[in-house]
């Protein structure tokens, strides 16, 4: 499989399509799922054509490591979650759905069990009002 | 909570208790969750005292995360699963039972929903004979 240029990420990346951005920098983007696993469900992405782990340069993988450890302590300082987990998913079989790496950051109260496929789509004010919470936590 | 330099992980780094070895190098370790989640299962610490994402040094989640990739791309090609997860767990409402920081390497064949709590210890033998394919990939 190739990396196909009209997945979702990649049309966020080119703007050509709209996310609530919590973070960026010169290789990465931060920004909310709109179909979150629990509330501050975030997602980060390396700016490089890379549809998952074993595409991606080392370098950029260390880029996307540092967003996602600076994204999560904000998650984790901001909306105050008792447990935060990082989750990345290669291949359709792993449950990955865009064929752009991602790393999922989700925060967790515990007692519930996770699955990462659920796919319904949250009220777009209240995300909005999450994510100002992790960018105030971020500055 | 501090770092408790007699968690199961720091034993297994200065060798008081065994593990199966899949990699080492000067700032990370590799080896095999003897009590796996799926054949494959494959952990990687840091060699510093972190007990989670928020406590680690963003040099030392660099080293993490390119050893991470490094022994996924092995669990890929020696075991041949239809997918690989990674997964990150912060404080114990997020699952963590070992407070040592570590990437969880986890194949996956697809249709199987997965919990990371499973505690079961897999036969050793096996486990064994999973982590010569994983080191043979990486070689």
């Amino acid at each position: 499989m190739t990396y196909d240029p009209d997945n979702i990420f990649a049309k966020i990346l080119r703007d050509e399509i709209p996310c609530i951005k919590v973070y960026e920098d010169d290789l990465t983007l931060a920004f909310m799922d709109i179909m979150p696993q629990a509330e501050g469900h975030t997602l980060v992405i390396p700016k490089t054509e890379a549809q998952d782990l074993f595409n991606l340069e080392p370098d950029m993988a260390s880029a996307l490591i540092r967003t996602t450890q600076k994204v999560a302590k904000a998650v984790k300082k901001g909306l105050k979650p008792k447990g935060v987990m990082l989750a990345q998913l290669n291949g359709a079989a792993a449950g990955q759905s865009v064929f752009h790496i991602h790393f999922h950051i989700i925060p967790r109260q515990g007692g519930i069990d996770l699955t990462l496929h659920a796919r319904d789509q949250a009220d777009m004010s209240k995300i909005q009002e999450i994510a100002e919470k992790i960018k105030a936590a971020l500055e």
